[in-house]
Parts: C-alpha cells; sequence; structure tokens
C-alpha cells in the first residue's frame, strides 16, 4: 500500500479569529480529512489576492438563506473569473449571539455593532428594542471591539467562539428573524493550483455568463439548462458594470455538467451567451 | 375650462435633509407638476409604515447601477406586496463627494462615514487610500454627524447639498468607482390610495411572483414573457423566508401590461407562478 502524505494547505479567511468563516472551513476541512491551517485577512478583496498572489485557498461566505447574497464576492468572483477555481460548497448554520462585557442588561444596550448581514439578519429584533445598528467589518471583530472600547451600551452579534476568545457575556442566543439560518461557503483555490485530497466528485456547479445584447437572451440561455434537464437551484444578477444598468448572471446547477447532454446543454448556452465560465465543485452540507 | 386644484401631497424618505432621495423625490415632482412636502423617517421599515399608515406616500431606492439592488427594501415590498402600489420610477445620476470639516486634509482621514451602498460605489478610492469604511444609516445622516463630531480624522460621502447644510467642505468630488452612477427610485403609494395628477401613462411594470415547485419552472415563468414579446430588463431573486434557498422573484418589464396579449402572458404566468402581483408605473428619467 502506497502512502500518499498530503499537503498541508493555507486557507484565508476574512475577519478576525472567531468569524464565521474560519468556523466554516475549520469544519468543512475536519470532514473532508484536509490537513490545513488557518489565516486572516480584513476585506474580501485581500482575501481574493490571498487566493491569485498569496497562500492559494481562501473560503468565501458566497449566500446566507434570510440575507441572501453577499453581492461583494459576487462581483469579486466575476472581476477575477479566470484567475479562481471552485473546489467545494459548504452550508454551515449560523447562529447569532448577543455578547456584552459583564454586567450590560438588554435595556442599557443603545449600540450593537456586527457585519452587515448580522445585523440585517437581526433586524426584527434590534428595531424592537429601539438598538441602532452600526455595521463593522466581520462579527468576530465587532466581538474584540466591544471587549475593547471604553464605550457603555454596547453589544455585538457574534458567535459562542468569539464569547470565549474575548471574554463576553453571551445575553441572549435568540435575536435572529428566522430560525433556519444558513450561510454557504465556497472554497476557492487559485486556477491551476494542485490540491491532492479526494474532493473529485463533483456534483455540482455555477455557471458565470453574459447575455449577449438581444430581446429574450436571459429566457434563451436558461432554456439551454431546462430543455436538456438541468435544474438550477438559483440564479443570481448583478450589475455588469460594462453598461448602466446590464447586468451577468451566475446560476447554481445540481450536476457537475459532464457527459453529451451537458456538453450540448453548454454548447447551447454558449450560443446565446458570452463569456461562459463553470466551476463545477463537490457540495457537502 | 375647468380648473382642478391639485390635492398636496406628502412624500415621506429615507435619512436626514440632504439625503439623495429627498433630491430624487424633489426632482421627480418638480418634473411632473407635483404639489409636494418631504417628510423624512430613519429606517426603510418606516418608510413602508409611511406608506402604509402614515402619510400614504413614499420615495423608495430599488437600485444603483453601480452597486446593485437595493435588497433591503426588495424585501419589504415582497412583505407589503398587498398594501402598497407603484407610481412612477425615477432614474437620478448620483456623485458622492467627500466631505470634510475646513483644515481637514486627504492624508489626514482614518475613517469615512456614509450608507453601505455609497461606501460600496466608492470601494476603490477607499481601498487605495487606506480609509476604513464605516456604515451609517444614510448619506446625509453621515455628513451630519462629520459636522458634530468630536472625532478627527473623519470624512463623509455625501451630496454637495449636505456640504452646503452642514457646513462643511468638498475635499473631493470624484472619488466613485464608475464614471456612470445612477440610482433607481420608485414612488410609492398606499393601495387604492387617491393621487389625481396625471402619470397615468404607465410605460413600465414590475411583476412580482413565487414558482411553483416543479423542475424548471423559473424557465417556463420566463417564458410568459419571452414568447408574448415582452422584453424583460431585469430579474431579482430573493430569498422567500419561507422555505432555506428558496425564492421570490421581481422582474422589470418594458411594457405596462395591458392589453390581450399581455392578459395571454400573465395568464400563462399564474400557470407557472403563484402569489403574482404587478405593479405599473409611468418611468421618467
Amino acid at each position: 500500500m502506497v502512502v500518499v502524505r498530503m499537503n498541508k494547505v493555507t486557507i484565508a479567511f476574512q475577519g478576525e479569529n472567531g468569524a464565521y468563516s474560519e468556523e466554516a472551513l475549520i469544519k468543512f476541512c475536519e470532514l473532508n480529512s484536509i490537513n490545513f491551517e488557518t489565516k486572516n485577512v480584513y476585506s474580501f478583496r485581500k482575501l481574493f489576492e490571498e487566493i491569485i498572489s498569496g497562500c492559494g485557498f481562501g473560503m468565501v461566505p458566497i449566500e446566507n438563506s434570510n440575507a441572501g447574497s453577499v453581492v461583494a464576492n459576487y462581483d469579486l468572483f466575476s472581476e477575477f473569473a479566470d484567475e479562481v477555481e471552485l473546489v467545494g460548497e459548504f452550508k454551515l448554520p449560523v447562529n447569532h449571539n448577543l455578547l456584552v462585557k459583564s454586567g450590560t442588561k438588554l435595556s442599557d444596550i443603545k449600540k450593537v455593532y456586527s457585519h452587515p448581514q448580522a445585523l440585517s439578519q437581526c433586524s426584527n429584533f434590534l428595531e424592537k428594542n429601539g438598538i441602532e445598528a452600526i455595521s463593522f467589518g466581520d462579527t468576530a471583530g465587532a466581538a474584540k471591539f466591544v471587549s475593547e472600547t471604553d464605550e457603555a451600551q454596547v453589544a455585538s452579534l457574534s458567535s459562542v467562539l468569539c464569547s470565549e476568545i474575548y471574554g463576553l457575556d453571551v445575553l441572549s442566543d435568540d435575536v435572529k428573524n428566522a430560525d433556519d439560518n444558513t450561510t454557504r461557503f465556497f472554497l476557492v483555490k487559485r486556477k491551476g493550483l494542485e490540491f491532492n485530497y479526494d474532493l473529485t466528485k463533483s456534483n455540482k456547479s455555477t455557471i458565470f455568463f453574459r447575455t449577449r445584447d438581444f430581446a429574450g437572451a436571459l429566457y434563451k440561455c436558461l432554456g439551454a439548462f431546462a430543455t436538456n434537464g438541468f435544474n438550477l437551484t438559483k440564479i443570481e444578477s448583478r450589475p455588469s458594470k460594462v453598461k448602466k444598468f446590464d447586468y451577468v448572471f451566475f446560476v447554481d446547477v445540481e450536476s457537475d455538467l459532464t457527459g453529451d447532454v451537458a456538453e450540448k446543454c453548454l454548447e447551447e448556452l454558449s450560443f446565446f451567451a458570452k463569456d461562459v465560465k463553470i466551476g463545477r465543485y463537490y457540495s457537502r452540507e
């Protein structure tokens, strides 16, 4: 028996230690027996820079079941479509906790700091309690800030892990708008970079394209999938940044899009779309 | 000749005085000879509350040509679909200005306050100059804050009008990612409320629907428009909040969707979609 020694990979994530992105990448790597270490950066653009010209890997949040797409990352995928590849998809159930310094009561709180997505996911609770929502780069950074600031009457929305790391109390673990709050992540690598773990069984794809310029083009593009039997699970449009109120599209398909029928589908798509790019990956909940 | 005396209407907008929403509603009303006054509120939810149970009218930002959809408002349209009606559409060219207290230099600035959409629209400038972006409820409120705070080394991204209202200097008027930055607004009214201005010549529609639960449903829904000759200018999907990773859709059509062919289109749509709602309105650039 030949024992292959797996390379240790460094995977970047956005935010402070304790961020949900770090939790997601730890869980994905453990489930898939990937030998890894983590590296944090402080913006999504820097995360893509790490993937393209740094450590080569990154865990990128792409969608939350309640707040919707993380559009900044869709735009970065659009900008760097030629330089990155999707490796895996992972869905992390997320629970936000209201973290405070010891002794702070709910009625004391005037401001809560967190990532805009977390604030959006807890908007009903914040409006009901008259608490001002203040955006912060990430949920874990917000916890760190609350632990260090001289400001009284403040809280953060962050992971339980953060309460341990930054010495805060969990005042409430029940502040979300919807009970079912899950964030989707892509594990992304630099195009062409070797990755010798056995995630080769792709079962899902995301296709990026621009429609050609004629009436009904989007309908015909979607028809390439529908008429060949591929079910779309999501469609996302983002400004093309080429023309005003012109869009690029990302569609998710429950198939790795290989084989004769998939080839026919992609040929048909290319007839109505341009700049078509496909990411095939392994989805694991 | 009968002179009809037009009612004065009160139109709500989100933000402080000087907000782009206020600028948009002033321009739209002036172009259409509407006798109006403005009323400001401090969240998009409160804006919808004003429309439904307050002054009856609101100017709602829905999309920016660079940053994309204002998803919070799509979600509020989805939540209150039965209680509001679209009246008009207006596109306002937006230019953000870097506003500072007298004497502040670019190299001094450590933090900039503005609405998340404005921060997103100027992200390249901010990253290049190492300026931290801090979210604020609205662009005009950010200018007010900068004028009042004791913090040094701060700026806001706001309208020129704000520099006049709040006594700030325009340090730069060239900080946007894209030259062509336009925000789309809907003038919205309470369902059934009388509005006796002559905006009756609707030339555009936005259709809200949920797909029925079968493979290819979205493709078939879009086919109702395509095969009947109606061109879609936009499609937006948002989490349905009913099921995880399930969506509601908003499509924009360059037609008021009246007449026999439109009726056939909508009948076909209802076969594949449920909860179909149509907003017909007058679009003016």
